[in-house]
């Protein structure tokens, strides 16, 4: 499969469209940026990372029944994708208070959530991605009542699966940001990527942060916190695997 | 009924404690407020106005069967009111896009909205009442999931009703706030007030303002306004208490 066009590019990647019309390639760059842009920088091998990372959980979720847009891994920072409209929400799933949500409702960072926090954001970065909620969305036709029903479902089948996935390589899933876009056939998949890029990762034992927040909030060793997160997701691909595979399948 | 014990004071009102631990007396001041306490004035006669029309919309919204907090009016200044333990939530009902929802999605003001927005904020002064969603209500425990459905039907309910009422007085209801209370026995029920104050309310003929705004933005004629709400209002009285008689009666 060969990259044509260059159909898009944005802060974290790159899109080409294909010779088929079906299919997209996306080319992770190491850039990194945060506060809507305000802050740049360059993470070493964050793409090849980020690129790895997210093949790998969309790969755990299709096989839990979650469709995602991934077909096929062509390199390190290149990954063949289904093209669909990205729908323009940005979906935050919280398990524990941290960033935006603790500041917003003054909780400290850590606190236990009583139950999952879903929120939306209006990806657009000229209003700075604003919160929004259901009528919002409705009002602006961001997306369909049955639409929304779907994402808000599938967005937590994602926690539940990555909640204990995380949970097995040591690691607390704190939040992250899902993004849905629709197929010609007008199906909803998850879209983008999972990566440190955009969940909050903690290491289960020590409450280390092993994610972007290294680079927004100056904690030094972001090249590190990438690569444990790499290291953890295929060291544990083995044994994973084993436990994932049907029981009847001889070992 | 006597006003005993100063329970609390707030920004625009009063409240009392009375002889009866199941009443209270609420009296409104002409203090004005805006930008989470910023800006700072007075209106005068605002608390006439605010108090006898918000007692008029609860009297009218009574009739349609929603509970209020409305028991009895004493002055024009001075109500009593059921006490309840006010649910710490600005619920705001938006048909037509102004003020922050505006600035928000991007929207010109006026934009009509293709359906009814609701909106949650969470009443804490110190974070300046931050935009929730029900997700962090349940999680905040701020209320149940079967007050949240109440509160949201009643709030379109309240919708529906004001519209057409403010529609027949000559005025465009461009959004309002609410706020619930919860009783003794777990009812819950309308309280605060409906007012000037609380709702954006622009003349249909000429899209003037006659409302908050006028203070918020400095446009002036800020007591005409107000005055030209209770005007409207209570010169209504008599056609618009003829439309809800019932038919049976006798004219």
């Amino acid at each position: 499969m060969k990259k044509l066009d260059l159909l898009y590019e944005g802060k974290a990647k790159r899109v080409y469209e294909t010779e088929d019309e079906t299919i997209l390639i996306v080319s992770y760059k190491d850039d990194a940026t945060a506060f809507n842009g305000l802050k740049k920088g360059t993470i070493e091998d964050k793409g090849s990372v980020n690129n790895r990372v997210s093949n790998y959980l969309m790969k755990v979720l299709e096989e839990q029944g979650i469709p995602t847009h991934y077909v096929q891994e062509l390199s390190h920072r290149e990954t063949a994708v289904k093209k669909v409209k990205i729908i323009p929400l940005e979906v935050i799933v919280r398990n524990t208070a941290a960033g935006s949500l603790a500041k917003r409702l003054g909780l400290s960072e850590g606190t236990n959530l009583k139950r999952t926090v879903l929120e939306y954001c209006y990806k657009n970065d000229e209003l700075g991605d604003p919160m929004i909620n259901t009528y919002h969305i409705e009002a602006m036709e961001l997306a369909t009542k049955g639409e929304l029903e779907i994402i808000n479902e599938y967005a937590m089948q994602i926690n539940t699966v990555l909640k204990e996935y995380f949970s097995r390589i040591g690691i607390q899933l704190v939040d992250f940001k899902l993004e849905f876009g629709k197929t010609k056939e007008g199906q909803v998949i998850l879209a983008d990527e999972i990566s440190p890029d955009t969940c909050r990762l903690w290491d289960k034992a020590t409450g280390e942060k092993l994610d972007k927040d290294r680079f927004r909030r100056d904690l030094g060793q972001v090249e590190v916190a990438y690569q444990e997160i790499l290291n953890r997701v295929f060291n544990s691909f083995d044994s994973l695997q084993e436990q994932w595979r049907p029981k009847h399948v001889e070992r």
